[in-house]
């Protein structure tokens, strides 16, 4: 039989129960405990799948998906932690648009929700929309549970919105850990969440606001770069400088690459448009100002290739922490002389991090999974351990 | 152990064994019992699931998914339904152009049948066309059962078409019959069908025919209320007034709202277009007629505009049976002021019925998974049993 | 209990172990075993679904579907068949444009895989491109496994690409050995693979290729016939007079559908666009040349239409042996005075085949299953016998 109790004995003395039949939206709306708690049951979750042993939790119930942009990665990676559970994906297709509010909001989110477990939400294109949106959407479930419109309530998880992306930090976070040999090695160390120059324009935030108000919350030093006028929600800031003086870390800014860099032992070279800007885009969408999103795009292609030399390079990396550092992406990166003529990686750095950033893209799916199953077990540990002692082959060769 | 013997014995007492591989097209189509038995069933597998117990009685299959239309929530309650009994949706895209027929019928409905074990049907939008192709479909599959091209044959499911919406009016029924506290209180109520306004155009015919072919079925009044020319098919009023008349119940028309209302237990004030005109369009749609589609939208509307003290007030509640009538939509309504300027419904009216309209809305996948279970289980009291008997948990926690 | 022992004792003489872990590109890729072991296989997984045993050997996992055009029959039957394995389908969209290559398509192809079982693409567009692609990302998911990136190794199953169409023809064949009573009934056996007039352009090569490519193996005459300039790809023709000799059959090619009929068991007339025009379009397409694809269309159509006379007549059919060859398509057919008005088969002759027809295109979804069912399990038999003991009901009546 499989042991399961290297990760049930994390559980046993973490304090998580308020993650029972909540939602995950924000990393920073969780304790450690609770982060933690993703983490050990991610790794659970993961074993008994690589040991094929089922952790089908549902014989039946819907995974609803709403998507509000194209999407890969965390499309298949909802779709794979549902299906790992047992639940099947229904797609909610609104298309593009700004949202709808109040009525429609609260009565669409009640009409798909009868039997779903899971309503899992990417909504990143406009400032102050997204998070607001699924708020509005777990509102309204919980009040539909009240008032016995839904006979459960379903889980909302948070796949990308115009604050966080929580799904992508924590699969990031994981990937540290593991890398590092356990979240107790990583006191003191250096991760440099900077700015890098693409060719394309318009890249969400939700990455980088992520990560510094991820990471901050293990002691380590975050150091955020960018160039003048890249900066990201001061809210977000905010957070992370808490967290880092609360977890005996550092929180930095600087405007230089080569700074940030500097003896590191993490780098997340990455792209994204300055939160001012997306705020103006948003308004604009918002008055249906065509000309006006076309000039910005314009000026903001400009802005961006005032910065080309924001390229994490291999002299770059030699600078970081033995010359080493790890290297991370969300993926995809724009790849200099591959994907793009410049842009935010040298190909030859990429190339030497493949495997490493394909496994960093991994945990995501085990991350999800995660976050649903603490919301739907009430004993997490109880479950993990019948489902190892049921043996049940996920694939019956 | 669940007790399932309150709804097995309402079925013991019930002839619907004709329901057995058989389609449900039209509430008509079905006798008193083959309707009384879809309740129960839609009630157990209901109690089943809010017990926490499996329903699935299918380890694998599909649930083919043909909507002509968008659609959120009937598409959400059909998904909900084949994943309560264990198959998984397949969607066939074949756009919203006017349908095939012949040999294309015929060999589509083959080609997606090898592994279908139902196929549920949207197409509304055409006059004399939508229940007609689902009536080839399920010749053309029962053709394909008897010359063993098909190994089962696939039960069709009308999810709306051009004459009936039947998952949406016994949805309906059972709402009514919940309210009321069974069925046999029905008997003398008044429900008000009624026309209502809105500032949109060619809302479907099927929902008010649907309400009048069934509810007429229970020994009620059923007042059928419209603006004059908004007439809707003839022959679906002929099925009313037959059903009144056999069930002790009333059939009246009226082209006065207030008449509707008063003394009624039930409203339903709804807006559609009139017969007359949505066959028009279905003909300027065959020959390609643009020009003449848009100058009959126009027509419409500012036929409709004429309209608009159609709308369901407080003032109008008010001179209802006790002044509290259950007020019923299909949802999403018109609400005046929320939604539009102008509506089907005053704001405050719909704000006070917004519980029982969620929930009303709440019986159609359990209405839909009793039509698939009653035609695929040839001893469903004997199959319910089992369930509650496995004592299979849905969601493990 | 089943008696899997008639499918079970077939493989035991046979050698297919190269099949596990393994994908389905090309038939001619495989052995005569291995092709003999998918027929096997079908046939068992159908004789457990007509007997109502579930053929599940996945708790959970996906089958990833990529389709680069509009397909229903093909879908459907990937569908059906990873449904019956117990997987859960997820469409990969990315559109019909011309596909990525290197870095892209090794991203792309781990990143929809971690925890994908099977991958599923449909390719055929352009010439040169779509098997390239397949190979691509079977080389990335193999590497990508190796790498540790993957827990498991997803099996590529060609649906369709510009060379072979494995899952058509096999199901062809298949349909051939049960009509004729089993595969030891083919020698000297003639099948006539001949082009045939359609009002239509551009139909895919693959279908005619992968008919000469696999029906060479049994000791049939092959008989391709079409009209000068409609040459299918030359390295495909060698496979197939190679096969024909080593079977001690024949392969033999004709500019006359007269020829090609005197005297077969077997007729496969069949619209497609000749191999050269179909690489002249894949380079109009790489150049973007919008007017050079519309010239060469129209080209096209004008050339389809000097020959008209190649359409499959009662005349001809009388032409075969005994008068009642067994007439094939992969369907739809472009049937005169049906589905256009000047087309690929007379009516009548289509008509009297119809069931035969529908029942070929039946035994696709169980190709498709066997061909993952034996990538997928280490020991088949052992899997089919358990499977049959077991006794587990798909639909539980």
């Amino acid at each position: 039989m499989l042991n399961m109790e290297q990760f049930t004995k994390k559980l046993d003395g973490l304090k998580f129960d308020a993650m029972y039949q909540n939602d995950f939206l924000l990393t920073w709306d969780k304790t450690g405990d609770e982060i933690a708690a993703t983490f050990a049951v991610a790794d659970a979750l993961r074993h008994l799948r690589e040991n094929n042993i089922s952790s089908r939790i549902f014989k039946s119930g819907l995974a609803v998906s709403l998507f509000r942009d194209n999407s890969t990665r965390t499309r298949f990676s909802y779709a794979s932690a549902a299906n790992l559970l047992g639940l099947a994906v229904q797609d909610l297709d609104e298309g593009k648009s700004q949202i709808a509010h109040g009525e429609t909001v609260r009565e669409t989110a009640n009409m798909i929700s009868f039997m779903a477990d899971v309503i899992g939400i990417r909504d990143d294109m406009y400032i102050g929309k997204g998070n607001a949106y699924m708020r509005e959407v777990a509102e309204s479930v919980e009040q539909g549970h009240k008032d016995g419109v839904l006979e459960q309530r379903p889980t909302l998880v948070n796949l990308q919105c115009d604050i966080d992306h929580p799904t992508q930090s924590m699969a990031d976070m994981n990937h540290i850990i593991h890398h590092f040999g356990g979240v107790e090695n990583l006191k003191g160390k250096k991760i440099a969440m900077t700015w890098a120059y693409s060719p394309s324009y318009g890249k969400p935030l939700s990455v980088p606001q992520g990560i510094i108000g991820l990471m901050s919350r293990f002691g380590m030093e975050v150091s955020l770069a960018h160039p003048k006028g890249y900066e990201v929600m001061g809210d977000v800031e905010k957070v992370a400088a808490e967290n880092a003086t609360k977890s005996g870390g550092k929180f930095t800014k600087t405007n230089s690459m080569a700074e940030a860099f500097e003896n590191a032992d993490i780098v997340y070279p990455k792209s994204w448009a300055p939160f001012a800007a997306m705020e103006k885009r948003t308004n604009l969408y918002a008055e249906g100002n065509q000309a006006g999103i076309n000039a910005l795009e314009k000026e903001l292609l400009a802005e961006n290739a005032n910065h080309k030399d924001w390229e994490c390079t291999e002299a770059l990396m030699k600078t970081t922490k033995g010359g080493n550092a790890l290297y991370m992406h969300c993926l995809p990166a724009d790849i200099t002389g591959v994907s793009c003529k410049e842009g935010e990686v040298e190909a030859s750095v990429f190339d030497r991090y493949r495997v490493p950033l394909y496994k960093e893209a991994g945990y995501k799916a085990y991350i999800i999974a995660a976050m649903i199953f603490l919301s739907k077990c009430e004993n997490p540990q109880a479950v993990l351990k019948a489902l190892a002692g049921n043996q049940k082959q996920r694939w019956f060769k």
